[in-house]
């Protein structure tokens, strides 16, 4: 598939599939224009990979072998500095072309800034969009951008998608009033458990797509994200609720967003790609078809 | 007011208002001319102020805009590097002039070492002394200097100001003693709950100074602070303990120390940032006049 | 003057005065959305006015105190993450503003991209552009973005400013071209001298515009730049070159561009800094009127 | 004795005895040759002896102060680089030698990659041996050598000792086999309590070999290891295990690994020394003799 | 070619070509098990293809678009963590199978550590050995090792290949009088000038292997290698020597070793990849066939 | 010799000898109370030495081996944090029990603060003071300070000792009246070269006392040091004016001071560490008895 702008990046460290052959296939969006503080989510998808060469392709949780399974590795796509709005348009059009592609496969998005997320969404149509986030990103824009990071979750809603974010620690009034008049449920970090998750989630429609905003961790495992915050969620307590979301509702797609810095094995990007190896093993173990 | 030295900070990214029209007033007190170990605290208040870039200036819990709220930043005083003692007298000179042309005003000192608390304590005469550490600091002197930040909880202690210290994970013998003989109550980290820290300070008399030594939070929050100790607080402990406080106390100061470090960005200081803002907001939203 | 927006930024550590009495205003554009390789301009004004304090307002060279001389610090443009014609725009608007205010005040401006340049170029509209950078900088456009840092000497030249690049050591075969049919001198770092220099810019008409990419210098002396390249320019070849510059041309515009990183006290933001202080020390010196 | 290399090395912050009259003798062992991710595990016994000066060598906890006590430092094993088997053989000798000339000593290594944790073990031949770890450490081999860091609580298995393991969360098929084949409990980093610590070695044989590879430590406390992990535990889950264990087996060696970074100050060092100080504290307080 | 062992690594910022039709073909071996100082060069061909993509393709200095070439990269070998000459026999009998696919191609190796050099100059088998070095590399065994890096130009010089050493500032007696014995001329750094260069090469007997371990070049430039020395060399009086060399030699195989660092856009990585990026141009503009 | 606090410290890669037969004898003084702007200064004794294990203790240039020689480490200076005069004090008795101890011995200072020079200078009371560095450390008091770093010369020209410095880009308009006032002859960066050093330095009566404020050096090689300065020396020409001073004057005493930082391997202390060994090796070599 000659349309993916691979040179810049690296594969992770699995036996790897062509995407007619994969449940899985990996796509990196390194787009980090619109950052508002920290910049480098650009190297988030070359980081993530390379932070796979520290873990076994075994999960030991899942008794699942990912050098066993099924997935492919598109590269990046070929961003567009400055431009969030045409780099989204290419990523759609480049998820679609996966799907022609492999109907089943299942994409998993690697960024890059938050705003990209609106690509797979766009692409994979679900009816559900359960993030976990520091911040609402519910603005209508952001330094008069509607395609910055901080509005993402807005322009999905706008899409008619069902919205659930968890790990909220960072918002404005707007934002606020928006998710009550949109019926957007948001859990604050403060009060955040996998029972308060499982309430919230339990109703959403299928089939879902699940974001990970890095920052919806604590600011001490994932420093080098665009805007660390104090107060964030523990591995685990993500990890758990995955699971039962997996078991319980259907994923057509699934991203980890805003890793950024500029070094190897930086134990935000280490989160980051055990996180990812978690999630595709979960989804082998456990994912309902 | 010309006394100020400002031209080597910078300011929060908040609008900004006269001292004379201020609810709150921000003085930075770069010194770090005793550190232990780490130094760097002389970056403290750039790193802290650069850090509130990263926030939004809404806060969440409260439903409060701080950029709607009357706070002043006076700068940084004029340190001398290698004198803490003439540091200390400046910054107490300085204190009592901002409170004369606002005697309403509440000081907020952002560090700089935490010998520097002394100036507010001393300008400000509170009944008590509410601290966050991980140490002691009763030492009646260390390395022949009775101002170095290791000492700062005695020299308080000295004025007849009665103290309260939670988080506490290093000290000496000499300093339990002079606790336990000054009757100062201290709580160890590994006991440390929201529930303790009430009963605690529930008697304390009013009104209350609140000081923040950093290094208070777990290492892995605060990297970049003089003294960093394994085992500390995390933030929402803290936090709600300040909540709980500000409601049922009169506050006349408050400050954050110990933030140290040359990285724009660091998680040290935006802890610090976030922890500034959380005070500001539930000071407006709770405080008691 | 209140459309400027300062209050993210930092004043050097300079005695400064009001805009109406300067002979110099320094302003930053803290912009660096379409960087290509490593991100954190838009830190570059706060990093070079914080490393002054680095230094003596003396410059022993030229027997002038910075602290005696009408300097003016007007903070920081208000940037548009993501849209770089924009900010570009509000630049050009500011410094006419700025231009207005005082007709006599020199600008020096502290990047941020150097796409950024095009902004005062614009306002000055000088008769030459003189730069020492590592790129070219004529390209067309760059990812499809005619306002990218790598076009922005194309750009000028399309307003008719005569143009002498010095430092070089990237380009490509389209920038060659375009440089040979506009008459575009460049000098390769390889054979850059004083010499060769004043060659060059001694039938350039006045007045001048001189623009730094801190990139000209070598990679070690400015290890965080966007895109840093070995075998750069040392300090004193630049700053005689400048030196003779000033004393035989008029100049009516500087900038530092480029500066990156997150430290305070890298080294690229201390020769920046520097960089800065000889500047204004040689055109109050030597400067033509 | 003279067989001891300890130019390399630097000593803790302690008043130190001669090995004669030690209780504890500390011995670095600076190999990092097999490495699988992150090196540097060769700064290991520099940094967290260096690292000490962070802390007051009372134990608050215990009203213990580690400058009473009769502490030696050996200094540091004088390693093979790129030879584990060698080094290790060196190691056995060298605690050997040390056990002869003091057989009540309690030898205490810093590492250094896990692999050398054999050297003690083999050369004390204590009847169990109790791990934290992020990882199994049971494979046959790994990249063809069975002295990598992967392999080690495999060799010590072969050796006929009991193994107890805690805050597993990586491993492959092979290794959960091994275990299952051999009796060796482990407990998954998610189901970690200090009760389940409790049960599980409440029946193992005595003496006891106690080691921590640092990275059963969360990632967010221990950054600068060699293969860190998400997920793990926190400082007081631990220590209270150990307090345990040392109050209720005879304890014959203790060992810190996988401590690595170039930087003084890293958190992963000062983690690795307060974990230091606290060990000796509590043999002195509760040890059984 | 699947005996390759790519998946831990990247690729250069290059459209590439198959094996068969390169006329160039590059090969990491990321090994660096028997590092002295600082360890790293594990990452080595990581960072240096990853800072390609901060160059431009065509080299201004030769009108040469590398965009055009025929170049390959065949990844990673995969290597055996703690076991150098293993690590070497699997160098040396990859690139006999890549001259076999390709008898034309000139292979270009990205270390790891200098050891590694054995490999390609016993798979190839130059006459001459020219090597841009700090150190002498002529020791028997260092460390009981005769496979430390610090021995390659012994191995190779016993194989029979004349040797010329520029740069050199560091070595033992041993090394001195070994050269002098055999005939090896070295040019220390503080003599070291592209005429003599000339004189010492132009005797050399053809096929040349050239190797460049990036610690020839100053300290300021490669602060991220194993041994950076002061003193060193700057990167145009390298590059007129090679170019004179290509000119006038035929050159059979080329490296660039012990670029070390976990940082993307670390100068040592950027120095390496603009010399390979030069090493490539000026084969092509100026190569003896 | 038990006045020596030398548990903080560590020593070179040398094998070392009682002060009674030593020819040279170390001493660290950790002291950084005083820094300017970046601190950490109290780190470079330890950085200094621990990067003597990257280093040869041969030393080409003159077929010294250190190794072969009678040097002695008596550790670090006990300092008092925040009071530079208490601890020069401290620091003159030690050299002047040094001295008493044997007095032949050199005494070779590892700072630390260049205000710590004074301390070996007034023990010594040489005739000539030769100082490399960046600023004149001319002013009567700094931050109202005498004992400040940037008054050093002027503190020991007091002494009435004659003075000659070199590599200086900074300083302030009352220095540069002090220093013709009193005669001291001061060479810029700028017209620094060995033939000038020689004509400054010829005259000057023995015996001489050198002094090297790390910062002399370009920032570039050496990032970490108080106050890095653009457009310093290169290591070359540094060393061959020690050459030629050592080789035609008695030297008393040396020292290398400002080293900061917190990173083992960082260049600013490899520069340090290898300046260290030249030192010693060309004394050996060429001294003047
Ligand atoms: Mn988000
Ligand atoms: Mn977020
Ligand atoms: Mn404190
Ligand atoms: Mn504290
Ligand atoms: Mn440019
Ligand atoms: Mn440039
Ligand atoms: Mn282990
Ligand atoms: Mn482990
Ligand atoms: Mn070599
Ligand atoms: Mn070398
Ligand atoms: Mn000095
Ligand atoms: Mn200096």
């Amino acid at each position: 598939m000659e349309f993916f702008y691979t040179y810049k990046s690296i594969e992770t460290a699995l036996p790897l599939v062509d995407v007619e052959n994969a449940k899985f296939a990996i796509l990196g969006i390194p787009f980090d224009g619109t950052t508002s503080y920290k910049p480098g989510a650009r190297f988030g998808p070359t980081l993530i990979r390379q932070g796979t060469v520290n873990l076994e392709s075994y999960i030991l949780d899942y008794d699942i072998d990912l050098a066993e399974l099924n997935i492919a590795d598109i590269g990046d796509l070929e961003v567009v500095a400055g431009n969030p709005l045409q780099t989204v348009k290419m990523g759609i059009e480049t998820i679609r072309e996966l799907k022609e592609a492999n109907p089943n496969v299942i994409p998993i998005i690697l960024g890059g800034e938050h705003s990209m997320t609106y690509a797979p969404v766009k692409a994979l149509m679900p009816k559900s969009y359960v993030v976990f986030d520091a911040h609402l990103d519910l603005r209508d824009e952001y330094e008069s951008n509607p395609w910055n990071h901080a509005c993402v979750a807005r322009r999905i809603s706008e899409l008619g998608v069902e919205i659930a974010e968890f790990g909220i620690r960072s918002g404005i009034r707007e934002e606020v009033e928006y998710a009550k008049e949109k019926g957007i449920t948001w859990v604050h970090a403060r009060e955040y458990s996998v029972e308060r998750f499982k309430e919230v989630v339990k109703d959403l429609p299928e089939p879902v797509y699940v974001s990970i905003d890095i920052d919806a961790f604590d600011l001490s495992m994932v420093p080098s994200t665009g805007t660390p915050e104090a107060g964030g969620l523990r591995f685990w307590e993500v990890i758990e609720a995955l699971e039962w979301l997996v078991k319980n509702k259907r994923i057509v797609g699934f991203d980890i967003m805003e890793v950024a810095g500029m070094e190897i094995g930086d134990v935000t990007a280490l989160t980051g790609a055990k996180l990812l190896f978690y999630f595709i093993g979960m989804m082998e173990k456990f994912g309902k078809p």
